[in-house]
């Protein structure tokens, strides 16, 4: 009995998360990108990250705490950017610390939809993501976190694994699109040697109050179209 | 002596403001547009807008109280945006109202960049301009509002003078644009029936916190490059 009980659960916990896509291939219908379902991180014993592709699928890591950056390019201790995870060692070990001890798959590509569900649940809460391109290793951090009691925001920033100078080499932008509203933020990726905290005292990030998060929710969930480039790409835009 | 005196003050201050346009225009250089200076509304009895148009000078208006939109096309009626005027009319005669009870001059293009200065002035604070293009008159409001003590926020919304159905009809877009950084807002403007702290309260606008705000200010001042378009032409565009 308790068998079948988990095979319903899983069956419509499937159903979900295949609703859930559709929702994302919907409102990103015409730019044909992976879609990955995200779940935030507070949920990790319970469920897992959901990708469209089944190939691919998304990490859960949990930024909780990192010291302050040597610039060292090659000897650059690091911590791992994984929740309540002690580990530190150098910069170049960090991808294999985070597939080895942690079974993080990586994505491939430099587009992707990255649909963060269960925007509602309570502050601090991460939902992120890590994927490969353009020769390097990337991470999508989406946290809520309350800067003021009763006032939770959202911050939406990508980090290069990488140091601040290789960083530098390109460029990435998230965006919002619902009803008829868009919301763009492109810049430089941070290096991993940042600390989350200090992205977000300096206000590099892509930041939505409440508000706007609910104006672009979709059924509890936020839909994040990622792109990145080399910035030798960008550099030959037009400013305006 | 006292002239001498106040003729000096007078150049310095052009001499200031001939350096805020000239930064504005380094700025966004490449789009050619008309840039406005918007100082405000605080000191309003100080210092007026200076815009680079010398026929158009930006109006500095405050928006205070309004009450709740009632949506009867023709015979709407409608609070004077201005802080602390009383004045109650139809939707009709606002720009009228705006222009003879105020002395509000209007600009005019689609296109323009608004440079509001002295961001560093505590909250609330608005600037404002008001632009004709279309066939419509709009308002852009720029506020800086404490929702929560201590922790500033700025909110830039475009209005129609014009009721909610009207306002469908077009699109806008802000822009900031710094240090290899672009934050884009693209919305439908709101009608000038509703009020601002509803649109704020909604998250239907631009929203930068104090740390944002100041990665995107230069020597204290902020630019926002603004674009009007008819909604036909923007709902040709790709979604993504």
């Amino acid at each position: 009995m308790l068998f079948f009980t988990q095979c319903f659960g899983a069956v419509l916990d499937l159903i979900h998360f295949r609703f859930q896509h559709y929702q994302a291939k919907r409102v990103f219908s015409s730019a044909g990108q992976l879609v990955c379902v995200v779940t935030p991180t507070q949920n990790s014993k319970n469920a897992s990250n959901r990708c469209a592709v089944p190939e691919d699928s998304a990490p859960q890591i949990r930024h909780h705490h990192c010291h302050e950056a040597v610039h060292d390019p090659q000897l650059t201790s690091c911590s791992c950017p994984l929740y309540a995870c002690k580990w530190e060692g150098h910069l170049e070990v960090v991808v294999a610390h985070l597939t080895q001890t942690h079974t993080i798959n990586i994505l491939h590509g430099t587009e992707i939809v990255f649909l963060a569900t269960d925007m509602h649940l309570p502050a601090p809460v991460d939902w992120i993501i890590a994927h490969s391109c353009l020769g390097h290793h990337f991470l999508l951090v989406l946290r809520k976190q309350e800067k003021y009691q009763g006032y939770p925001q959202f911050f939406a920033t990508m980090m290069l694994i990488g140091t601040p100078a290789q960083a530098e080499n390109f460029n990435y932008k998230l965006e919002l699109n619902r009803n008829r509203r868009r919301l763009t933020w492109e810049s430089s990726p941070r290096s991993v040697l940042d600390c989350v905290d200090s992205i977000i005292t300096d206000g590099d990030c892509l930041v939505l109050n409440a508000s706007v998060a609910q104006l672009f929710a979709d059924n509890g969930s936020l839909a994040i179209g990622i792109a990145i480039t080399a910035s030798k790409l960008c550099a030959t835009q037009p400013e305006m």
